[in-house]
């Protein structure tokens, strides 16, 4: 791509709002950890002096995210008074030091809140980079030269499974057909499996009309949460099984709630019902077991799938090198926004293991639409085995969009990475002054946030 | 122990400070990738019905200790209205339940600021439960059974490596012999080694005359900072080893400065100067990675240290497990405090890996001697090859400062878990409206904080 004009690109503000949904008033979103998630982010503005904006953000799930938000403030300083054009340009030195602050990484590093605010400020310089080139996101990546691309992630830790050099020939590996694949995106978009039949809080006739209502959307993979309590987990599974009928495919989703024997056992049990991929057996954290799981239920068919909760690309790189991660479920909001997600999307094709974006939070459907789409463009160049995760929540308040027909998820047109809210949300939904927290706190449908909890 | 009396126990206030030290003016504790710490804390204060208090607290590094104090108070409603004597009879629930709060859980979960802020509070309660107990610390987990001892720890995550009742069993095989070796505690106290003599930012005249001085004091280990220019650190630890002759020990600490191969190849050309370890070659998430280096040096004699930055006990299994750590580092304020703490050592004790406790930030010697020192009486029953890093930094600001004689630490006497500051340090150095740092301001040595930086 040309060089930017630096004119203009000043970035002379970076707002942040606190903005949460009360998605728990109908358990959406409830598993076996997260019992009753407020669908939640942490909102980022960055504005340059010649009014072109960015727009990020990093999802939560309720109470804490002011501690995203104060996070986020702290970082400013990485942001103001720089020149856009100048991030862009060099890409991976400017991750290096926000990401790498010498305070600040003591409270880190590179994972948990810290990184959560980092990728939010990220992604609002993601979509300012696409907006200005008039793009949207997953064709300002498909677009880049290998190098350009390579150049805006930070390598180090990860170079004993790739290095830079590597990662610019798997891309050079797939230019050919790069365009028939862009043309074949735009006509057929991108498989997508639904979640919505299956959260831990649904009656089960919830789930029998969820599972007819997708099934006649054009779904083929349904996904459901277990791992409170084995019988009804077993109901509950075989009741999908039987409404979505043995030529569509199941996936179960435990969310962290075993030790790892207590999750070969339980799965096992379940193995009868054919999932697919048991997702988050046990902690984010345990590479060795998840390995361990993997190799126990790889004989019954069935693979395991993690990645929501997964720190950093030394995590990931660790979880692909040792077989504990046979689905890669990257997320847009958690690790250092795309420079890092892109160096998991490359160790992943290096070391041939299926990437299955982790969505359905505020805004990450949005994002990892663009992630994928890119992928089969230009790297991995095959949709064979992979999904992106689908939730039918909260879309209504962007602008733009993701847009599900026929169970596939469609092309984004429109330039940036999709997480602009409209002015109504904030207007409602910003924490704890929108219209909608008031009327709810007036009616006593959620307590006022305790004044200990209020950043200002 | 007899059942605690619950009277008056009821936990009634939660403070929390945000106190700096100007460490950064003097280099102070400079390495690799922290090049200008200003060693702070965030403090917590607890208080029940009757008077009783627990003092607590997490180190950091400066800046972002404003988040650390956001995130306590987040967490106060765990604690507040509680009777203290409930949650020490049942502190495995307590400590599940703040660690793992169903919204909050994802901006961490267990790792991180949430991670750094639990441990201040459980900190605060140990220490309050100590001086309840009218009793140092380490005499409060010496002096109990391993039932009750074990009935403080979540197990879930690791009962792959250890479950409760063999917890038990390892404590109870070294129940015999454990008056002894309180006595042997008590007369002789512990060996310590120094970190002091080659901070990063030092001059070579300063360190000479540092590596004398602490020869003199009858130190035995001397710990050196490395990583960044090759040239440099062959001269620096030449110098140093130069210095304290063939007979003492060297380690090195590269503080994470570099990937996988790199350690490799760095360390190998360091091998002449015979190093008993290197400290945090790599990525302190790299669990793989230590697992390689580990294997690589293994045939120059030098062992991996690691576990400041080790975010949890699933992530000190794993190092355990893969043979990535020949020197546990345990810190006692990054995670979940003694709880969590105690899971380590019967895990690094059922593995066979010499615990040597990470220190030297605010407070950490403090309380890590309480640790080992439980540890030597109550189940290794060893100091073999084990000893408590210390430096003579910011121990004046205690009540009862850690004190350390010809190389050894001596046996804590006063109750409580020793990391009460003096009045007079809070009014000097709470940040950002304490005295000194009011002059320092004032006198152009520091900037102010930026308004986005305050909590309130």
């Amino acid at each position: 791509m040309p060089a930017l004009n630096r004119d203009g690109l000043k970035i002379i503000q970076l707002d942040v709002k606190d903005v949460r949904f009360p998605t728990s008033l109908g358990s959406h979103g409830s598993d076996a950890l997260h019992t009753d998630p407020n669908y939640s982010c942490a909102y980022v503005t960055i504005t340059t002096e010649n009014g072109k904006q960015g727009f990020g953000l990093t999802f939560t799930c309720g109470r804490g995210t002011e501690i995203i938000v104060l996070t986020i403030r702290a970082l400013k300083r990485f942001v103001l008074g720089k020149n856009a054009a100048d991030i862009f340009t060099d890409f991976a030195s400017f991750w290096r030091a926000i990401t790498n602050d010498s305070q600040m990484r003591w409270i880190g590093p590179e994972k948990g809140v810290i990184h959560l605010a980092v990728a939010a400020i990220l992604n609002a310089l993601w979509d300012l980079w696409a907006r200005i080139e008039n793009k949207p996101l997953w064709r300002l990546l498909v677009d880049m030269e290998p190098e350009e691309l390579v150049s805006t992630i930070d390598f180090r830790y990860i170079t004993d499974v790739v290095t830079k050099t590597e990662a610019v020939q798997l891309l050079k590996a797939k230019k050919s057909g790069k365009n028939e694949r862009v043309k074949y995106l735009n006509d057929n978009g991108y498989p997508a499996y639904t979640t919505q039949v299956g959260w831990m809080g649904y009656s089960d006739e919830l789930v029998k009309t969820l599972c007819h209502k997708y099934l006649n959307l054009g779904f083929t993979h349904f996904k459901v949460k277990v791992g409170v309590n084995f019988e009804d987990d077993y109901r509950r599974c075989s009741a999908v099984r039987n409404h979505i009928g043995n030529d569509k495919v199941l996936m179960i989703d435990a969310n962290q709630a075993w030790s790892v024997n207590e999750a070969i056992e339980w799965v096992k049990k379940l193995a009868p019902l054919k999932p697919l991929w048991i997702e988050e057996p046990t902690s984010p954290d345990d590479v060795l077991g998840h390995a361990t799981i993997s190799k126990a239920l790889r004989p019954y068919g069935i693979g395991v799938a993690t990645g929501e909760m997964c720190a950093n690309r030394v995590m990931f790189k660790q979880f692909l090198q040792s077989g504990g991660m046979q689905y890669c479920q990257i997320d847009s909001a958690r690790i250092g926004s795309v420079n890092e997600i892109l160096s998991v999307y490359i160790m992943a094709e290096k070391l041939k293991v299926k990437v299955c974006p982790h969505a359905g939070g505020i805004g990450l459907c949005e994002m990892v639409q663009h992630l994928q789409f890119w992928d089969y463009a230009s790297l991995s160049g095959t949709m064979e085995g992979r999904l992106i995760e689908y939730v039918d929540q909260q879309h209504e308040h962007f602008v733009d969009p993701c847009i599900v027909e026929n169970a596939r998820y469609l092309a984004p047109k429109i330039p940036g990475y999709s997480t602009e809210f409209l002015p109504g949300t904030l207007e409602k939904y910003a924490y704890p002054n929108g219209s909608e927290w008031q009327r709810m706190f007036k009616e006593g449908i959620f307590p006022p946030p305790d004044e200990a909890e209020l950043v200002n």
